[in-house]
C-alpha cells in the first residue's frame, strides 16, 4: 500500500458521521435479524471483538504509543488515545476498585448515536453501542489483557452519562507464573 | 448539542480504520442474511440511500459549498469534498457521455477494502461497496436530482481501478416545466 510521502495522517482522516449511520444501519439490521435485544448485543459484541482483534494493529502503527505499565495507564490510553483517534471523543476515565482494576470510561456525549432520537419502545434492553464493548475487548486480547466490557449507563437509556466499565481479569504476570 | 468554540471541525475527525471495519462487519453479516449477491447489492445499495438522505444535511452544513451550476460541477463537489471529507479519498472525475449527463468517479484506491484481501469465490458477484452507490443516490435526491449510481469496475473483482458511474436522470428544470 504506497502513500505520497508526508500525507499519511491527513489521508486517513474523515468526518466521522459516515461511520455513525453506518453503524446505524448495521444496528437495524441485526434488529431485523434477531427478536431478542440480548442476542442483538451478543452479536454487537463479537463483531466488535472481531473488529478489535484487528483494530489493534493500526492503532499501535498510527498512535506509536509505549507499553502501558499498569491498568491504569492502560484504560487512560483507551480513552485519550483510542477513542479520540476512532471515535474523535476523549470520555474521562475514573478508577472504580480498590483492587485497582476496574475502571469506567466516561461519555458526555457519544459520537455513535448523533443520529438516534431514543431506543423504540420495544427495545429497551438494546445496548445500541455494544459493539464498542467489544471491540475494546479485542483490542485489549491481543495485547494479552483479558478484560470483561460492558455498559454500565447509557444516555439513550435515559441515564445522565454514558458510561463503559472495564474489569481487567487477571495480571498478564499471573498468566506467565501460572504456565 | 454544544461544542466548544472553535473546535468543530476537529472534533468530527476521525481515524477511518472503524468504519471500514464497521463497514466490513456489515456485508459479512448481510451475506450471512443473504444466500445470493444480488440480495445483498439491493440490501447496501438501499441502506446507503438512507444515509445518503441522512447525510446530506450534515455534507452542506459541513462543507458550506453553494449551490452547483451543472453535473459536471456536482460530479466535481462528489468526488473532491464528499468523497474528501467522509472517506478521504479524492476519486478523479470524468465524463462520458456527450449529452453530459454520465460521469465515472475513478478511485485508484478504495479505503472502503483496505481489510478486503479479495471477495470469496462464492461472492464473485457481489458488489462490496454497493453502499456507497445508495449514498450517493439518496444525497443528490435530497437535493433534486434523480441519478443512477453503480459500480462500473472494481479492484476487488480484478479490474485496474474501482469506477463508480452516476448518470443523472432528468434535469431539475425538465420536472418544474412537467408540474
Amino acid at each position: 500500500m504506497s502513500r505520497p510521502p508526508g500525507r499519511k495522517q491527513e489521508n486517513h482522516k474523515i468526518s466521522r458521521e459516515l461511520l455513525v449511520l453506518t453503524y446505524g444501519a448495521l444496528v437495524a439490521q441485526l434488529c431485523k435479524d434477531y427478536e431478542k435485544d440480548e442476542d442483538v448485543n451478543i452479536c454487537l459484541d463479537r463483531m466488535g471483538y472481531g473488529i478489535g482483534v484487528r483494530l489493534i494493529d493500526d492503532f499501535l502503527a498510527r498512535s506509536a504509543v509505549k507499553k502501558c505499565r499498569s491498568y491504569s495507564e492502560t484504560a487512560d490510553m483507551i480513552a485519550q488515545v483510542a477513542f479520540k483517534m476512532y471515535l474523535g471523543v476523549t470520555p474521562s476515565v475514573s478508577c472504580s476498585s480498590a483492587a485497582g482494576n476496574e475502571f469506567s470510561l466516561i461519555l458526555d456525549k457519544n459520537p455513535l448515536v448523533d443520529f438516534v432520537e431514543e431506543l423504540p419502545a420495544e427495545r429497551a434492553s438494546l445496548c445500541y453501542c455494544n459493539l464498542l464493548c467489544g471491540v475494546i475487548r479485542g483490542a485489549l486480547e491481543m495485547v494479552h489483557l483479558a478484560a470483561e466490557v460492558t455498559f454500565l449507563q447509557d444516555r439513550l437509556k435515559g441515564d445522565a452519562v454514558t458510561e463503559i466499565g472495564i474489569t481487567f481479569l487477571r495480571k498478564a504476570e499471573d498468566r506467565k507464573h501460572k504456565r
